[in-house]
């Protein structure tokens, strides 16, 4: 009975209550990325957040500080998720190679979602230099797990030899764009264009010779 | 003697004046274009280019409006250089992929350079809606003329078989995100970088089999 009553309680219980504070971060975080993709970082305001979310501006405060922070943040998702895929690539089985595609094949996916083309889209620039400074650093890491999975794949074989650095930057170009000009809502499906994709920086532009008819990838 | 006197006036002859008045402006746009790349657009002032160009900030109205007619410029000279580097090479002889191939080396390097640069760090987002949407249909025209080649390629046999627009998208993408890391002080010279990029879209990052050994590209 006094159970029952605790859990009648109009309250939210204090753990309850700071997993919705964190659901509700990420809301606000999320509204802003969209709005931020869609009319640019200087053209969105906390009252555009504020009414996407159909809440009153104060309220935001409540969980992010300022517009700034907000990117950042979001920046800094996008550029997490980017290393958790790469990371969870490079640990899973099979050769360099399978890694490599396997982090590219996330990599195109992620900058097509919220965070991920936030930072493609948007990116650090708009923020004060020790910000752009922490940021640029996750990137550089990131650039470098990529050049790893490369050296890699070049060691055992199941790459071509090349330059690393520019085949990591080359690969990172080429996917990050997508989030450029990827349209959620148009005809192309994201599955679809992280494929065709992978499939031109893999096998390359010219035809491939010695293997079944001219159209073999 | 007429002449040796009127040779020897102090006032510039109005052909002279007109073209000094766009080499000025020129001069203008590239400093404005160099601060942009290295500060960011936001963080650029019009003082900041009178500085750079060692004149007052009046003296920059009587070449340009503003900040954002500026950037319109950059843009738009970006777009221009690498429109007519597409047109030029499609006019070329050879073989569409000499012609693709063609292209996408003066596209890396153009990106390397002032307005390109521009071009791809900045971009239009800033400027207001008339301005994005006029910049954003000379890039759809770019696009248009790229895939126009790799479309000429696939169907003389001379590239893979691919979707061309994706296939253009991945180019542009790699190429295009070399004006966003290269560093013109650098160690590395942009003429190797765009080779290095051009060879693994050419021939892709798997190891191309039937060839003298591995190495081969």
């Amino acid at each position: 009975m006094a159970v029952a009553e605790l859990d009648a309680s109009p309250w939210t219980r204090p753990r309850e209550r700071g997993r919705e504070r964190a659901i509700k971060r990420d809301a606000v975080l999320r509204a802003a990325a969209q709005l931020f993709n869609e009319f640019g970082y200087h053209d969105t305001s906390l009252a555009m957040v504020a009414a996407r979310l159909q809440v009153t501006k104060p309220t935001l405060y409540y969980y992010i500080r300022n517009k700034e922070e907000i990117l950042f943040e979001c920046v800094r998702l996008g550029l997490e998720l980017l290393r958790s895929a790469i990371a969870d690539a490079a640990a899973s089985g099979g050769s360099a190679v399978d890694k490599l595609e396997a982090a590219m094949h996330e990599y195109a996916l992620i900058v097509t979602r919220d965070f991920g083309m936030c930072l493609i889209r948007v990116g650090e620039d708009p923020l004060a230099p020790p910000a752009r400074k922490k940021l640029r650093r996750l990137k550089a890491e990131l650039d470098h797990e990529f050049r790893a999975l490369i050296e890699q794949g070049v060691a055992e074989g199941s790459l071509a030899p090349c330059d690393p650095k520019l085949a990591a930057f080359t690969i990172a170009g080429a996917l990050s764009w997508i989030g450029r000009w990827y349209d959620p809502s148009g005809p192309l499906g994201s599955e679809a264009v992280a494929r065709e994709s992978i499939a031109v920086l893999m096998s390359g532009l010219s035809p491939r010779r010695g293997r079944a008819g001219a159209g073999a990838r």
